[in-house]
């Protein structure tokens, strides 16, 4: 029996996760859901984004299904991740089938640290009119996320893809960060002789991600890049209704598809829970229930091909109706 | 009299320069063009990668038509940037016919800060493996950004656009530094009212130049977000071989292809001279020269539409030969 703290959050977080619960509902692993609250509507009612009890419930989980954040993001969501040290966020890149893709064949993971870099908060005005922000890289958290990245890389060439992690950063400006980043790259490198290894200028990969997409298998970066990067990346296989994504670390796996809380279309029923159901499919597979994890994929994929969709994807069922009809497949 | 001064710099600098000054001296315009040298050639020689004699020939011209910086570009063109306090990186972003673009219909122009930001090479490593830089925002840098992207928005409304600056950002998380960025440029807005307005964190709108770049009128943003959204962007519209830019400040224009200088194919004749040509048209109605400017840009429209392009575009003409058949066109 798995442990799931079910953190729905703000906006269309409420309306895609059930969707999602559904989905895991039918695959017949035994789950204890435990709902806990974090976000805009609990920090207007308490004053605190993300309540003590929330934290608690999170490390008392198996795993974490998050919806969405909303304006206060970044004390809920990236608090979280770090408070759970959940250091490598996962975020694949994957065309399917029946989806509106500008490419087909893609099919790549984004491996974003996910403690440093720019999202420290290390901010100040220190005059007038005159604000800096400290971006921190150090070799301890380049060495694991690379590691991590590398890893992943292994595991996968078992399943035939090619064996290659792309490094992206921008070492010829910021000399001594990406300097430091790209040379730890290197040298963990050393220890996966049969992963191949590149590595690009971050702008120059922001290009490669639409020109050459089809040719990254594993892709690392710091957790900025990986945040810009992963938007554009997701835009080449039909957009944040479908994009995944899991945060984890040595003891916590914190779930939640890339989008945010979409206020503009939140409580109508037209959010696509396909991201959602997709970042289920990634918690499956952390919790090693590996054949559930393929048995809810297919149902997708099926789902997908056959229209049985979200506005956005050109159907015409409700959030929760394209949830049932997932959930009745798997 | 134009007074010039050329810096081909490294690589394929040396062949796409060439190729554009061909191109201009067959518009009729006059011009004396100085040679100056800067870049890893000069600095293999010399120890600087960026001469006294340089930085004073360009300070001389009336504009300065750069190449492609190599290894060392941070020491030749971010410092030149710097130097000439060319604040604003302008960089169109433009569907052609004939060119494989990801969609049509696309125009717009990004305007990247170009002097602040993390660019501002404040960097250290603090502990042992523990590094950092400095992100820089100020109020003043931000308001002449925000002003020239307004009065930019404002002259092509003139000419037929929707007059709409897009303002991304990242002030979820960098809540100081972006915080101080967007809400400057919302106190700039107010003196433009018939300008719309509109601003995405800097992750979304990397998706949106991908989902949506047929929207959009000027783009402004902090100087490494403007690099990286850059290349996304020019990726949709066949890449970086089209992409022209111009550094401009109060007294100083800088032109430059926002390609580097492409090792790879250095001295084979195989660059496409397009970024460069364009580069020089931005040139030209810096100069004032719009007549020259129209002319040049419609030999070019011409040329790849008839397919007499290098390989990169599918055709078989040689970065000078297709240099000549602009130039002789105009
Ligand atoms: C909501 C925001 C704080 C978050 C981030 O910047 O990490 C989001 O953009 C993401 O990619 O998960
Ligand atoms: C070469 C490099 C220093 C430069 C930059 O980062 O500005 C380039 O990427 C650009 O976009 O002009």
């Amino acid at each position: 029996m798995h442990k799931i703290c079910v953190i729905e959050g703000d906006g269309i977080g409420k309306e895609v996760v059930p969707a999602a619960v559904e989905v895991l509902k039918a695959t017949g692993v035994e789950f204890e859901f435990n709902h806990a609250l974090a976000g805009d509507e609990v920090f207007e009612k308490t004053g605190v984004a993300l309540p003590e009890e929330t934290i608690a419930a999170a490390k008392a989980a198996d795993a974490i299904l998050f919806g969405a954040a909303g304006e206060t993001a970044a004390d809920v969501i990236v608090k979280l991740r770090k408070i759970l040290d959940t250091y490598a966020n996962i975020r694949p890149v994957k065309s399917y089938n029946g989806i509106n893709c500008l490419k087909t064949g893609i099919d790549y993971i984004i491996v974003r640290e996910n403690t440093e870099g720019l999202y420290k908060g290390i901010e100040a005005e220190i005059a007038d009119g005159v604000t800096v922000a400290t971006r921190v890289i150090t070799k301890d958290a380049s060495e694991r996320i690379f590691k991590h990245a590398f890893e992943m890389a292994k595991d996968r060439k078992k399943q035939g893809t090619a064996g290659k992690v792309t490094c992206a950063h921008k070492a010829n400006v910021l000399k001594i960060t990406d300097g430091l980043f790209k040379k730890t790259f290197y040298e963990v490198s050393n220890d996966y002789k049969d992963i191949q290894t590149e590595d690009f200028y971050v702008d120059a990969m922001n290009m490669f991600i639409i020109s050459r997409p089809e040719t990254f298998d594993i892709v690392v970066t710091s957790n900025l890049f990986g945040d810009i990067l992963s938007d554009g990346a997701v835009g080449m296989v039909g957009g944040l209704g479908m994009a995944p994504s899991g945060n984890v670390g040595d003891k916590y796996g914190l779930f939640e598809p890339i989008h945010g809380s979409a206020p503009d279309i939140a409580g109508k029923g037209l959010a696509n829970p396909t991201a959602t159901i997709l970042t289920a499919v990634m918690m499956l597979r952390y919790l090693k229930e590996n054949e559930a994890a393929e048995k809810v994929e297919k149902a997708l994929e099926e789902v997908l091909s056959l229209g049985l969709t979200t506005p956005d994807l050109g159907g015409t069922l409700s959030t929760s109706e394209m949830g049932q009809e997932v959930a009745k497949r798997v």
